[in-house]
């Protein structure tokens, strides 16, 4: 697609300080003239029973149809029977792999320095299987399913990753010494896939030392795949090496390009309407989107702007330890384009 | 038991660096005048049919008589149907609540100040049953079991422990957005617990958003107990905040006293027959021990000892940044004692 002929995208803007971020990723897209028409969608008031979710067939639809989307955050409504929000339009779109870069941000303070990596997450099964019974009373089980389907692909998407990506090393991160049978399958589907990339490094770990090794010494690290649940407790530390939620981008990826971008920290009920909304994630997560479109310039134009507020330090939000508004940040990331 | 009557309790030196610090503890045992004797077991070489593992009929005999125990590290050999020693031990002696204190050492520096909290990880079912199977070629699954037997034992268990060592805060940690049922009814059990305790805060807190809680803010932490696999990946974690498993204590307890302590690093055969061992966790563990038996002013000297000669920093072994043997480190603790 050239720069010329806009592409259209879905928007969910989200709950919470959902829609305050997003229109700040919209002023800063247009303001960098990314070629970029939204389709905004909201999620339904009740249940779809198509969907068995507050998620509709016309949202789905949407990301269907244009094969790219970027998401806010949702809250899922209390209550028995009611489907996470988020699981559903991953299950349901088969986004099969969530990918969550962690890049220390220069400026940015945390414990860690040059923590520069990716984790990669089986996103459609595992413990998030949804299976769970009663056997008797007072003892109940839940299934954690793997296939060699999901495992070779996500292996597939992880070493494909890293090979477009220059990233030299994939490690598989695992509880096979426990779940041998389930975690076994996943290790000897990615071993597979392994050999078919001599040119990238492989190797494995087990996920207590991983999360050892992930505070002591995360430099280590560069391409993480693993099946859901690891995935979920990795990238979460991940992000709190670098500053945590509010500054790290995620994608959930399908096949054939399929792609659905999102901010992955809570709706912060307390700062709707306060103007003290980070937009950060959701931006990153919009660079991401761009990137993946091939978009590389008016991506790389925005992820220098942000980058550039945060080390300048002058307009932060609240959260980043400054005493700047969503707005006058939202304007300096502007003022910082090329 | 008065200070003249010592007690027997079991040792598993267990394998690799296990018989030297295994003996480096007895020696500052012996020079602290500890009124320990040592029944010292070593697992089998073959397959014990009673047990169905190497670890003997005559192993988990002596830990049941003597209701004490101390464990160094071991290595389950590789190749199908050998189970786990380290499950063995704690499934057949029902040793359910898994115990790790992450206590900041003064004077060895990692990126953490003032980490004072401990891990409780229920260590009988969950992730671990071991009830896997192979559903149709190419799905396999794994069952979570969860019952409310063994999540209200372990909860009483963290509650009781925070009342006597003056904690004043019980984290439950889970994933119970996903997995409604099991963790739901983990969380359910300890609920119920908490309202006996009500001089003890309570609150909960889902794994993933726990792990980055723990690399941002670990001081909010005090007492956390949770299904087994979290635990063991978030006590992994929280020794990583601290310097590692090669200065983490832990201990195994069971019904009515019994209580089995181990080293839980490993078995480091590349340092084997070096004097380069650290005996810090077995030490550690030791000093829980002793605790566990009451012996509060002998383990408080060994603690003191072994601190002020890491806070002292002449004598450490290699992989505390030193460059002194076992040996050297040991007389070192033993100079410290009062
Ligand atoms: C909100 C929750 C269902 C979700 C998950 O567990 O996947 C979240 O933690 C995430 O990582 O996106
Ligand atoms: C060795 C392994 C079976 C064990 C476990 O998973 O429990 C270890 O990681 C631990 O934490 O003691």
């Amino acid at each position: 697609s050239s720069a010329n002929t806009p592409l259209t995208a879905t928007l969910f803007p989200g709950d919470g300080i959902g829609p305050e971020i997003a229109e700040a990723v919209q002023t800063i897209f247009k303001a960098a003239e990314a070629p970029i028409v939204w389709d905004e969608q909201h999620i339904g008031k009740e249940v779809d029973p198509r969907t068995n979710s507050f998620i509709t067939r016309e949202n789905l639809d949407s990301v269907l149809k244009h094969r790219i989307g970027l998401k806010g955050p949702m809250t899922t409504p209390i209550g028995k029977g009611f489907r996470s929000l988020n699981l559903t339009l991953r299950k349901e779109l088969q986004l099969y792999a969530n990918v969550r870069p962690c890049v220390s941000i220069p400026g940015y303070k945390t414990r860690y320095d040059d923590v520069d990596l990716v984790t990669i997450r089986e996103n459609t099964e595992g413990e998030y299987s949804g299976l769970e019974h009663e056997v008797v009373p007072g003892v109940v089980e839940s299934l954690k399913i793997i296939t060699h389907v999901a495992s070779t692909r996500v292996a597939e998407f992880a070493f494909d990753y890293a090979q477009k990506n220059n990233r030299r090393k994939v490690t598989a991160v695992h509880k096979a010494n426990i779940m041998k049978l389930t975690d076994g399958a996943f290790l000897r589907c990615v071993r597979a896939v392994a050999e078919r990339y001599p040119d990238i490094k492989y190797d494995e770990m087990i996920v207590d030392n991983t999360c050892m090794q992930l505070v002591t010494r995360p430099t280590q690290f560069d391409v993480m795949v693993m099946p859901n649940l690891y995935g979920d407790i990795c990238s979460d530390l991940c992000a709190g090496l670098i500053g945590g939620l509010g500054l790290t981008p995620s994608g959930n990826i399908g096949a054939n390009g399929l792609a659905l971008m999102e901010a992955v920290h809570g709706t912060a009920p307390d700062l709707v309407g306060k103007d003290a909304a980070n937009p950060t994630a959701l931006l990153l997560s919009g660079v991401m989107m761009l990137r993946h479109l091939r978009l590389t310039d008016v991506a790389g134009n925005i992820e220098q702007a942000v980058l550039a507020t945060i080390a300048e330090g002058q307009y932060l939000t609240r959260d980043l330890g400054g005493k700047s508004g969503t707005k006058d940040f939202t304007k300096a990331i502007i003022g910082h384009l090329k």
